[in-house]
């Protein structure tokens, strides 16, 4: 606690960041989600605690999908948290992933357990004996269900807020069907959700794929992604996944119905998941050495508006200007405050506000003042700062809403478009092994001709093996540039079947 | 899962409920959460599986508190489910409330961990430690947190769905205040939403009121209530909970801030809850022996449409009939749906929408049709049967909108006054320990004069045990009728202070 209060108070007399984003990436994300106010760290490690600045985030990201899920009928419900060992093992594939990462409850009070019990690490498990429950005729299928809950995965390798974290949060969404036809729709479907939250809310580049048998769902057919990458690490993230889970579980969870015709059919399974990483991917992607830099879409606060009073200016008009220039911007849907606290310089202000990525800032002052009709006590013209490129521009009152909807709407696409222009310099094409090896030394993201053959994916994890870790497939995108024939794979030097993208990952 | 499917089909067959709400409660209450599908009993005992059917519920309810605490600017954050054992036994009353009830993690795959983790059954002990790291100024406060999570309580008395589970969903909210004021004035905006959850939302009379010194909350400093009472058991339940904590937790955690004169204060803290328990109160004061009566504000379908073709019949015409209703009360705001599964008899599908609560259902067939000019394609007349009692009445198409919207506001205002009629009967005022005995043994919800000695509830809980469970008081409500000078306590003899709330509950 003493520790923590010292960090503070050094925190609040110097409020800008210790490191770089170009020359210490990690302790850069680890100060950024910090002084962001984001995260805090919690005292157990691998835990992190969501604040409400990027709570709001998750929230907003969550309207959008929750809307957009149920107009495909799939619906929400809860599941427990626990589940027994017996059920969670029935699946061999499945169990053999997640195991090593399964927390267990043995104790309740100072009493054992009879056995065990496990908390989830998602619930493929936990729902599918249901499924076979209550699924009997076809008239029961599609099930359709999602849940929003937390899940565990008590892994020990580097933990890294949002984006390796002990507990988290998501939605699961676990769905079943007569045909393959409909799963894989529907795969489809939820992937272009997961495209339109890193794209649209998020204004990250995503590339749509299929994982590799390798990297695909334990116990499932296949795996869609969206995959983004961070520049500065040079590393691939699987940013969400939908996978066509197939009639595995089904065998395994007895999950049958009788068609039309009387006939017994299995259930064609899918899941589903996006999680609480994708507000890291964010940070990574758009933050800078002065803090957050926040998409105005996902913003709880899209415009901070900061008053600048002077020793002899009048501060109540400058102040009632600002909160009805807010008043203003509320009313047009924009989601506006002032920050009226006393005792902190406007220069302050303006460092917190942009460390904690606030996407536009007003600021109010007797200048700004002086401009006014005599009568009208309202400012006329007003200074707006943008966070992402420190563009100043003064707004005259008359079109104050029209001009700051259209600074929001730029400011969400301008970030969109510099992630972009910077994921897509990253972006190599390599033919050959040398190629291949030069290329991940600097850290790119390769896109290769490859045999699609599991042997040859683990010789090149083999291979690659190191000290920042080994490359591996991140996913082969839907969208193939075309493949001449004879194009041989870059690893094994047989006939390539696709294009796929190798990196190395988080 | 053998087992389950032969359930399932004699359910299919007999839709109807076994046991009579009258007659054998418990069980009436088990099967009728199940058969109104908002319940799937789970293979680990004490949790339970919230079916789509109860999500909704608790997504409508959540959707209004959601909005007004943020009108209150509270914010949503989420806090780890885990918590340390050392921070969990940090304030002694609190861990001895709650300690029997933790469930320990105690291993992650094979290896055991250093030090066992608790499962948060509240978080309290949580969050404070952060509050006193976030909060060190009077312009740091008041802090306003809110969480929706998951809780775990591993009891072993009698697990019921909903009203007393191991795993439970509910928010859980945390304040900080500079002043007691503030911290006093929150506790009673809170309740108020509580009451508007149970009054508004589930039809459900309370009584707001404080709990005693035995039945507060363990480490705050007063509890306030909204109490519901179950007239088939005769015993209160406790709807949820608005506790003023005090400067208790804020000495254990240090949660100090200096004021504006540069002095040293020490935290105000509230916190407050309601769980999903609600759901539960809900169906035992509504349903019947027909199944689950939703309140018409809650319901995820308010108006169930059942086509009801003949032999001879335009079935094409009858289902268009239908789609267009659905179409029509859906574009009026209300949720409507149509249940055009086939090889289901209109018996079996009202039977089937009358276990499931729905509260009105419309009936659509040719002797409405025939009513039709015959170049409209449409109803003129519609039935519509009413859940909650009944009544049948038909309406004709020009007014179907408006009516359908009263009858939907007269069922949800029917329902409460019954639920209110009902639980006003099982009021019974005494004075002396023969009428409370009488009274107890009547299965009433007692209304008697205290001493408000924390050793007379004791005595009470002593004298009262038995097999139905001891007596207790449930709380002494605001609305407080006049106590003449010189009344005598029920139980000790001494001078009253105050009317108080007893009965046994849950």
């Amino acid at each position: 606690m003493a520790d923590g209060k010292k960090k503070e108070v050094k925190k609040e007399t110097g409020l800008g960041l210790t490191f770089k984003k170009e020359e210490n990436f990690g302790e850069w994300y680890s100060e950024v989600v910090v002084n962001g106010e984001m995260i805090e760290y919690y005292d157990i490690s691998g835990c992190y605690i969501l604040r409400p600045w990027s709570m709001s985030i998750w929230e907003t990201m969550q309207a959008f999908f929750d809307v957009e899920i149920k107009k495909m009928k799939i619906k929400n419900c809860y599941f427990p948290l626990f589940v027994s060992s017996s059920v969670l093992e029935k699946e061999k594939d499945h169990i053999e992933g997640f195991a090593p990462e399964v927390a267990w409850v043995t104790k309740s009070g100072k009493s054992d357990l009879e056995v065990p019990i496990a908390i989830r690490p998602t619930s493929e498990t936990v729902m599918y004996p249901y499924f076979s429950k209550w699924i009997r005729g076809h008239r029961d299928l599609p099930l359709k269900l999602n849940q929003w809950c937390n899940v565990v995965r008590w892994e020990f390798s580097n933990p890294t807020p949002f984006i390796r974290s002990r507990e988290f949060l998501w939605q699961e969404g676990h769905t079943a069907f007569a045909t393959k036809q409909e799963a894989d729709e529907e795969v489809l479907q939820i992937l272009e959700l997961y495209r339109r939250i890193y794209e649209e809310f998020l204004a990250i580049p995503v590339i749509k794929g299929k994982k590799s048998e390798m990297e695909k769902f334990a116990g499932g057919l296949y795996t869609t992604s969206v995959e983004a990458f961070i520049p500065n690490t040079g590393r691939g993230i699987q940013g969400a996944t939908s996978h066509c889970l197939g009639q595995n579980f089904a065998k395994m969870f007895e999950i049958n119905f009788e068609n039309e015709k009387g006939e017994k059919g299995m259930a064609w399974q899918n899941s589903w998941a996006y999680s609480t990483r994708t507000i890291g991917v964010m940070v990574m992607a758009h933050g800078d050495d002065k803090g957050l830099v926040l998409p105005p879409k996902v913003a709880s606060v899209q415009v901070i508006v900061v008053p600048v009073p002077y020793k002899d200016a009048d501060t109540q008009g400058i102040f009632d200007a600002c909160a009805a220039t807010v008043d203003t911007l509320c009313e047009a849907g924009i989601r506006a405050e002032a920050d009226f606290r006393e005792n902190y310089s406007p220069g302050w202000k303006y460092s917190h506000w942009e460390m904690k990525g606030v996407p536009l800032r007003i600021e109010i002052g007797p200048k700004d003042l002086a401009n006014n009709q005599a009568s009208i006590p309202f400012l006329q013209l007003v200074r707006a700062v943008r966070r992402d490129n420190a563009a100043k521009v003064d707004i005259s009152r008359d079109s104050l809403m029209e001009k700051v909807k259209d600074m929001l709407d730029d400011i969400q696409q301008r970030l969109f478009d510099a992630a972009k222009q910077k994921r897509d310099a990253c972006i190599q094409v390599v033919k050959t092994w040398d190629e291949f090896k030069e290329a991940l030394s600097q850290r790119k993201m390769i896109l290769a001709p490859w045999c699609d053959e599991e042997e040859v994916e683990r010789d090149v994890k083999e291979r690659t093996r190191g000290e920042m870790g080994a490359a591996k497939s991140l996913c082969s995108p839907f969208d193939q540039p075309e493949l001449p024939e004879g194009t041989a794979c870059f690893a094994s030097g047989k006939p390539a079947k696709k294009w796929t993208y190798w990196g190395r990952s988080y």
